[in-house]
């Protein structure tokens, strides 16, 4: 169905009710997306979703996905009573899922992780990179730590680890290794969270602190870092700071990266392996 | 404000408007939580949200978080409408978000990132675990692969990974290591994904599998799955079968697990890191 061959009334869409289907799409499941771009009445979108599910049960359809634009949000409350429950939303759109068959759902779960990133940058003068943070659990605690930060929508891991050390201390670095990595539950609503620890190699040296989330950053003697109590109290601190000793005498290998290709699409994506355990194998 | 004081019309709130600041909590970050459990008019609804952000703003408050259950689907509409943004949704609620401030907004993001496993399992024949699935892109192809499949909300890396192979094949598995991940972007809407290639012990051998996703499964001769021409072709493949060429060998360390205990609230989580690279120092 394109613009066009439908019936506008002050720019909102007339669906002949009963004798329309929903514009969709269908997925690789046995499914159908739908996408309602255009402003439409909740009375004739009801209509005509109800039409519409008279044809996909007889089509033996499965999942029926519902993307309403946040400028669609008059449909929500229709959609809802018309069974449909809350799948994920963004700021800009709210998706809504409905089952049709008998059998238990399939319907895949919404994204279940946040992932963030630590950064330990070491200098040649056995020195760590280390931020007091204005806001968070550890604010007016005099303890300093890693930067850390959450990965952006569709940022790569080194990627975002480069990203919060240059925003939080103005220090350029490359990517070395992910050293290790941490999963946890509920730490964010329900979602859980998976925080990799990035081994980075600064290649400039004056700082030049973020004043917005940043209270102080330095490059701390590794020692020093270490003797903190937090170090010894706190599990992580302590693993990073182990991990960083043995690093220093090169005797801790992590996984590097990687570039490779996904499945059927040829984008690219980061593989993270123990690159020297591979060393014989992969040019 | 608690129940006893609303005063209720038909099991309805009806809200004293602009007296009342809707009831809610404070965040670490300045910010208010708001979650309205109970059913409300969307007219009172609005007026009470008006008057609490007069009192929030005089009081220098940042973000507002607004959380409506399912049955509140009446109040998306005029939430909206006063501003708010879709922030994130699960099956029985909606979250919406309102940032006060001029300057740029901090609410964090989103969750990110679907979690996958990858399970390697080999038995002392040297042969490999591997399925045929009916549904997804490599159905119908012919292709044997490893069980993959979707981590649960709240669910550890190594316990999906263990309950993804008991629920294909029927095999029992002890986790060993995470040998290698892939970050890629875009693989479910707007979502990246976090694939994680782990390898797991089997404790037994008789394959029941499973009817609803699988069409076969097998012990397959490491050596005939690694000749697929697929392994050729895509590089997840060609990895995985190098590293598992190496792991038979043991010439190649992954990251273990280690149970860890999170920051301030002492819930338990787990790190993954090379133990052997670790052993002399973490008991």
């Amino acid at each position: 169905m394109s613009d066009h061959e439908t019936p506008m009334v002050n720019g909102v869409v007339e669906h002949k009710i009963g004798e329309e289907v929903l514009p969709f799409v269908e997925d690789e499941y046995g499914g159908v997306i739908v996408e309602m771009t255009t402003p439409t009445y909740p009375k004739c979108f009801v209509a005509t979703l109800r039409y519409s599910f008279t044809q996909w049960r007889s089509q033996g359809k499965k999942g029926v996905w519902l993307n309403l634009p946040l400028s669609q949000v008059n449909l929500v409350e229709p959609a809802v009573k018309e069974g449909f429950r809350y799948h994920h939303a963004e700021p800009t759109y709210l998706m809504l899922v409905y089952w049709i068959p008998e059998s238990e759902s399939t319907i895949p779960l919404n994204a279940s992780h946040r992932v963030r990133v630590g950064a330990v940058v070491l200098n040649h003068n056995k020195e760590i990179l280390v931020v007091q943070e204005k806001y968070g659990l550890l604010r007016g605690s005099g303890v300093w730590k890693i930067p850390t930060g959450v990965v952006d929508e569709g940022e790569d891991i080194f990627a975002a680890a480069i990203r919060e050390v240059k925003e939080e201390t103005g220090i350029d670095t490359e990517f070395l290794e992910v050293l290790a990595f941490c999963q946890t539950h509920e730490s964010f609503f329900v979602k859980s969270d998976l925080f990799f620890i990035c081994l980075l190699r600064p290649t400039s040296f004056d700082i030049q602190k973020q004043d917005l989330e940043i209270e102080a950053a330095q490059w701390m003697p590794f020692e020093d870092s270490a003797s903190q109590p937090i170090t010894h109290k706190n599990e992580l601190f302590k693993v990073i700071h182990r991990i960083c000793s043995l690093k220093m005498e090169k005797n801790y290998t992590g996984f590097s990266k990687k570039p490779t290709t996904t499945f059927f699409d040829d984008k690219l994506g980061y593989l993270y392996l123990n690159k020297q355990d591979m060393n014989n194998l992969i040019t």
